[in-house]
This record gives structure tokens, C-alpha cells and sequence, in this order.
């Protein structure tokens, strides 16, 4: 997916809440507003937002002096996930369809701020989305895959979400290899998160070897590119890794919520829908 | 006001959605969008909303190859308004407080988007606004004040709208000097609109020499800053107009909805609240 028009003030809109974030002063946030208006000005529209996205991030970086600016709330969102992971895992066991329990699940995992709800929040969350019709729900085509999978490809988005994930892959029962980013951008999983989140317990981890908050192929390291070639099934987690994925040619399942008006419009759906299923670029065989 | 971090989102997006109404291709908006970082990049930020507006503007004016990109525009809302002008004037005339029904349709008038109503939806937002609280809502001064004011400087914003403040300019029944942009810009009125709008059969039309879409004292002509200074009574019209003298000294009755997140916060305001008073700078004598 190409960046949109609309996806110009939502780099800015991210510079200004991750300067205020990181308790930046007012000068020091028009400075990255100003410098971030310059990376506009050059900027290659025909790469994907996510692509796009990491300049914006590495200069937010470097101005910063941090190179994980999100570390802090990325770890508090993992323990905040961990701290009801018994719970939800109890609730999935004594669902009727577990499995579709714990999908239903991890896309919820992809909408709660751990920032701003506290637990009973998350739990009224939870008993929504069992009941929430999705946009697109491709279970029986995803369960038929599943049954001849000999493997899983995850590839992983956001921390906390991770507690999510980690319960679908314990649900699926099938060995799975869970994908993080190479290095830190926003608060998306890394290694380290991943460990946090318990994922190397019940999967093997690799680096993607692409830094973006999404997975461009090209940009990948080659160990990641024939994983992502030989996987009988891919399972794609969050609204980055659509935006860089959707446009493969392979079946890919994404599993995310659709949280801005640009991938709404392209999957001609609500905002705040969830998604589980093939792109609308790929015809399943 | 100074320009505020939001403000450089709301800046892209007026880009594109004016390139979009201009029907420009897509190329032709990816370069007004680029363009428009690279202001960004430079742009005093000390500088109001409005202010840094004009070279926004310029821009797309320079790029579009028009001097007046929402001529067509501005015609059509000045149309649709003076098609219900006899039937406000009606409604002004039976309402037990004329001046009062007068005030708040004026303020409706900086509301309605006539590009996307028909004459039935303005009628039922006209009577809304009869019954809604205002934000702020200083009438009993403004009356005061009204009684011994020999003439009003009138500054006014958009089209369509001027046909509204045709009405409560009818009804204050006291001389008016109106004040227009001097060039186009946006939707804002300027001399040949207000004519439209048959201002001149009902006050005095002035350029207020800035062709800001707000009002710049320091950039006005002389003669708008002798009238600005012995005026007796001021009202301004929209959040423009605000937010380029909010922090002047002398008393004004700003007159407008809250249109903007930033400009909504600056007054501890909720978003589309409606306002007919003094800036909180400027404590009323």
C-alpha cells in the first residue's frame, strides 16, 4: 500500500504525541515538527507508510538521544497483558471453540491501550469482541489451512498485544515461528519485548531483520525471506504489517484492527472494524 | 494565539482537501502537499494560525494557477443563503427577542456548510440553535454596550455566512462599518462577495487591508486601524478572527463556533460549542 495523502498529517500528529511523550519541551517538539515537515518534503510516496514511517522514527530517535523512545511503555503494556494472561487463558479453555476464542482475542489484543484501561476495562473488552462482527472473519478457510499446516509463520506487531498472541499460538497447538522487528520502533516487538511476553516459550523468535513498523520484503534478511517463502500458513498480526504485506502475491491471514481511515477506505470498511482474513489482493485458491 | 502543534496536521490536510475540491490529480496534490512540509519546515510558529495560513495559500493559488480557488464556492453558499434570507428575516421578526434570535443565527451562519445541506436541514439547524447553550454567552453586556454605541465595526468571516450577519446587522438598526479580507483567500468574504451578499445596501464595506483569513492588526491598512481604534462597539465573526486578536487589549464580542481542538482548548471550550463574548484576556469594564 502506497502512502496516502492523509498519511502526511498523521506523521506529524505522531511526531508532536511521541515529543510529549518523551516530556519534551515545547521548542525541543517544534524542533522535531520542523524536521519532520522536511522528511515530508523528500519523501518517496510510493513506499509504504511503514517504510516511510522509519526516518520519521529514526529522527525522533536521534534528536531524542534515545534509541527506544517507547521502552518504558512498552514494558509496562507487556506486564499490564501478563497480569490477566491467566485469566484469559482460563476464559479460552472453557470457550466452545477455543481456538476462535483465542483469534477473537488476539485481535483484541491489537485495539486495548494499556495506558489508559485498567483491567476491568480489558476483561469488558474481551467479552465484546466475542460477540463483535468482524469485517472480514475467513475462520473456516483459516481452520482448513491450519489442519495441514506443519508450521505457523506469526508475524508479530505491538507490545502487550504479544500475551495475546502468545495464547492463540499455545491454542493452535502447532510449532510456530514468531517474527519481531529488527531493532526498536514505536512500541512495536522487539527480541527482548518478546522474551518479556513469554513468546520464546512456546515458539521460536526471529528478527524479521527489517526495522520498520511492518515487514517490506526487500528489506528483510534471507533467513526471514525463506521462512516466509516455504510457511504453509502465515498469520499476520496489526494494521503495519497489512500496509506492507497486502500487495504480496502469497496467502497471508491478517489479523488486526483497522484503526485509520486510510486502510478502512482501502478495505472499503468501518473504521474500528476487525479484520481476519486475505487481502482483497489475493484471491484464496 | 500563537500556532500551536496541531495546527501543522490541520495545515496538510486543508492541502489536500483544497487540492481534492480544485480537482487536482494526484501527482499535482502530492506536490502541493510537499510543498506545503516545506513551509512547514520554515514557518514561525510565533506567528497565529491565520497568519501563517496566507503563505499556505499563496501556495496553492501560485500552484493551481488561481488567484481564487473557492470562487465557485463562495457564489454557491452566498446563493444558498440568500435563498432562506426572507424566511430568516421572518423568523428574526416573531422571535419575542429579535436581537437574540438575530445574534445566535448569526453564529449558526458560521456553522453551515451549504455544500452539503439542503434549505430543510439549515431550517432545522436554525431552530437548534435558538434553544442551545452558548459557551459563552455575554448578551447582557453586549446589549449595554449596544445601546450606547453610535456605529459598529462589523469584521466578518465567510461566505454564506454574511448573508446571516446581513440579518443581525438589519437588526441592531444602528450604522455598521463591515470589514472584508482584502484578497481572497479560502472561503473568506472580500469585497465582491459581501456585494453578493447585498452588504452594501445595509453598511459600509471596508478592506481591512490583510489578507489574512483572520485580522492582523499590525498588517491592516490605516484607515482599518483608525476605525479598529475608535470604534465604539466590535464584533468579530469566526474562529479566524479570533484567533488573530484574542489577545488584543480593547474589548471585542467575538461571535463564532468552536470549530478546532486547539482553539477549543485555548477556551476550556468543548468542540462545537457555540461563542458570543469577550476573549477570557480581556477582562470586561
Amino acid at each position: 500500500m502506497k502512502t496516502n495523502f492523509d498519511c502526511f498529517p498523521c506523521f506529524l500528529k505522531q511526531i508532536s504525541r511521541t515529543g510529549r511523550l518523551l516530556g519534551m519541551d515545547e521548542s525541543a517538539i517544534w524542533a522535531l515538527l520542523k524536521h519532520g515537515s522536511s522528511l515530508l518534503a523528500a519523501m518517496d510516496v510510493d513506499n509504504s507508510p511503514p517504510q516511510n514511517a522509519v526516518a520519521v522514527y529514526d529522527m525522533i530517535s536521534e534528536r531524542s538521544g534515545t534509541d527506544d523512545p517507547f521502552r518504558e511503555l512498552k514494558v509496562q503494556s507487556t506486564l499490564h497483558a501478563l497480569a490477566i494472561y491467566n485469566d484469559l487463558q482460563a476464559r479460552i479453555k472453557k470457550h466452545p471453540d477455543p481456538l476462535e476464542a483465542a483469534v477473537k482475542y488476539a485481535a483484541c489484543g491489537n485495539v486495548i491501550d494499556y495506558g489508559v484501561s485498567d483491567t476491568y476495562d480489558i476483561m469488558k473488552e474481551l467479552e465484546t469482541v466475542l460477540q463483535q462482527e468482524f469485517h472480514a472473519w475467513e475462520y473456516e478457510l483459516f481452520i482448513s489451512r491450519l489442519e495441514k499446516a506443519s508450521w505457523v509463520l506469526y508475524l508479530g506487531d505491538n507490545c502487550g498485544e504479544t500475551v495475546f498472541d502468545r495464547l492463540l499460538i499455545e491454542t493452535m497447538n502447532v510449532p510456530v515461528t514468531f517474527v519481531v522487528r529488527d531493532r526498536p520502533i514505536i512500541n512495536d516487538v522487539t527480541m527482548e519485548d518478546a522474551r518479556q511476553a513469554g513468546l520464546d516459550e512456546v515458539s521460536t523468535v526471529i528478527s524479521s531483520g527489517c526495522r520498520a513498523p511492518g515487514v517490506i520484503i526487500e528489506k528483510c534478511s534471507d533467513e526471514f525471506r525463506r521462512l516466509y517463502q516455504e510457511a504453509p500458513l502465515i498469520i499476520s498480526k496489526g494494521q503495519g504489517n497489512f500496509e506492507t504485506l497486502c500487495d504480496e502475491s502469497r496467502e497471508i491471514f491478517f489479523l488486526f484492527k483497522i484503526k485509520c481511515a486510510v486502510v478502512a477506505k482501502y478495505l472499503q470498511a468501518g473504521l474500528n472494524s476487525m479484520f481476519f482474513g486475505l487481502s482483497s489482493n489475493r484471491i484464496s485458491s
